[in-house]
């Protein structure tokens, strides 16, 4: 099968055997991925990674001992725990210290014909959902964790840093709670999507005299921690979502002197997520801005690179 | 009067007037006062703090326009608030965008034979609290100022980083609580102060496997913070009392991926801390190491500086 192989600090169009699924697990054969900022950070040597990249997908199980999956439309999350340590039997599998991560650690992804995963990953699409905003359940999902991990008030005002597709897919989600919320970002196009949905935008460098309670960190990059610093009330919370190569440089006494709450926030519910998009509660079609076949691999990523740019898709099979 | 004023990044023993106090205000006579850490970071640039340095004190009131304060023993706390922004309306004079901070921030400090402060800043010490005991009311309201922010359970392990003034007595009041409390230091002078109170203890570089799911960082410095991320659990919580000059330089990365909680946390509550020493549930006295007059101010710094000692007193007057 093609895959898209990191190895060696280079990509390469490969073609590699089809992955054989072990016991409880399935073989999908992938119909369309998404790019994500971590990808390019991957790029840059975050995490160390080598392998098949990718891990936003959505696919149809081709191969599983347990033959009521056969022929499902799926999408998977992207943890893989060990199944016997304290997490796991928490279900906590995201936090396993043995984990695997689909395209991120230890586990090849689905910039590729055919991918596996454990079934328990594995949640059937329904049909209402197209396959392209399927391939957002991921990070929706992630969008999401947020509301889990914080109660929001009427009274709070929320900002997100970042009008990247993660900051806009969390605008979309807070918005959807009745908060208010800002989004600040660099791209007037990007902006004008959340504009059009009722969400107050501010471009960075125009100036901010507020402060926030909440602050939600989303701009893939090291100065966003500083930026939540400056944005935060004191006793505020500072919500961070962006994972990206290399060292934060700061004065940390800030956080002691404003005691700050800050909240790291991966990975969350897929089942919810699938929910929202069958409820069509959040618009993903605008956050697309191209389809790509793997032998289009260097056009993609480099459309992807694009600071103008949201989600590229990966169209594979079907 | 004497008074030990920082100016020019230079400590100098000068003859300056005795302050008139304000409307509101009590002027008091010091009686004994505490060198902290952060007098030590304000020589090295924390705050840009020009003026009397020293924040930990008691003395006596000796002028007030309502005279029932006059002759009182009390202990102060150190933010002054505009009385009007939304934080001093909300008794959250610590967050006053405007606050003045004794000895730390636009206000002169103890280290001084007179100091003002707002009468309603002072809290009258019980007959029971000695003098060297009042002194380390506001590092014991810091270290309280703690379980006022997170709720600790039985099943808890809470680590604490730092052997110093501040982490003694953090761990102190941890045991208290009846939780799991461990410490680690570099002392092991500082550390058997707090084995002979039961508390486990760990002498750094000695290798620790495990993870904690609480862990309070009191080192002082910058190295704290990374020892941190490290021993905490996924999702475990990381409480910052820290404050130091200069920056940090980490990979935040690590706060995403196992959800820390970080929590600043700053001044507590003083009320408490006095109902504390007067129940005689934390040990102070073991904790000093000295006890000079301003005269002897180079002494007395030299001492605070010196990593194997803890609290350094100045003995001003009576």
């Amino acid at each position: 099968m093609k895959a898209l192989v990191f190895s060696k600090k280079r990509i390469k169009l490969k073609k590699i055997p089809i992955p054989k699924p072990k016991r409880n697990e399935a073989l999908i054969k992938v119909i369309k991925a998404g790019i994500c900022n971590t990808d390019l950070e991957i790029l840059k040597g975050y995490m160390n990674f080598e392998g098949v990249l990718g891990h936003e997908f959505v696919g149809i199980v081709v191969e599983s001992e347990e033959k009521k999956w056969i022929g499902k439309r799926v999408v998977g999350e992207i943890n893989i725990g060990c199944g016997i340590c304290d997490y796991c039997l928490k279900d906590k599998i995201n936090h396993c210290p043995s984990r695997k991560v689909l395209g991120i650690l230890n586990k090849n992804g689905v910039f590729s014909e055919y991918v596996t995963l454990p079934l328990s990953n594995l949640h059937v699409v329904p049909d209402k959902i197209s396959d392209r905003a399927a391939v957002f359940t991921e990070p929706l999902a992630a969008a999401l964790r947020i509301l889990e991990q914080i109660k929001l008030s009427r009274k709070d005002k929320v900002l997100i840093l970042g009008d990247g597709k993660l900051g806009l897919l969390i605008a979309q989600v807070i918005k959807r709670t009745g908060v208010n919320v800002y989004c600040i970002g660099k791209h007037k196009k990007k902006l004008k999507i959340l504009e059009e949905k009722g969400i107050k935008t501010l471009l960075a460098g125009e100036g901010i005299a507020k402060k926030f309670d909440i602050v939600i960190e989303a701009t893939g990059n090291r100065e966003g921690f500083e930026m939540g610093l400056n944005y935060t009330k004191p006793e505020g919370k500072i919500i961070l979502k962006s994972t990206y190569s290399g060292n934060i440089n700061t004065d940390i006494s800030a956080v002691v002197i404003n005691e700050f709450h800050i909240i790291g926030s991966r990975c969350g519910p897929f089942d919810k997520a699938l929910k929202w998009l069958e409820k069509d509660l959040i618009d993903v079609e605008s956050l697309i801005d191209g389809e790509y076949s793997l032998d289009e691999w260097k056009k993609a990523f480099s459309e992807a690179r694009k600071s103008e740019n949201l989600k590229i898709l990966f169209a594979i099979s079907q």
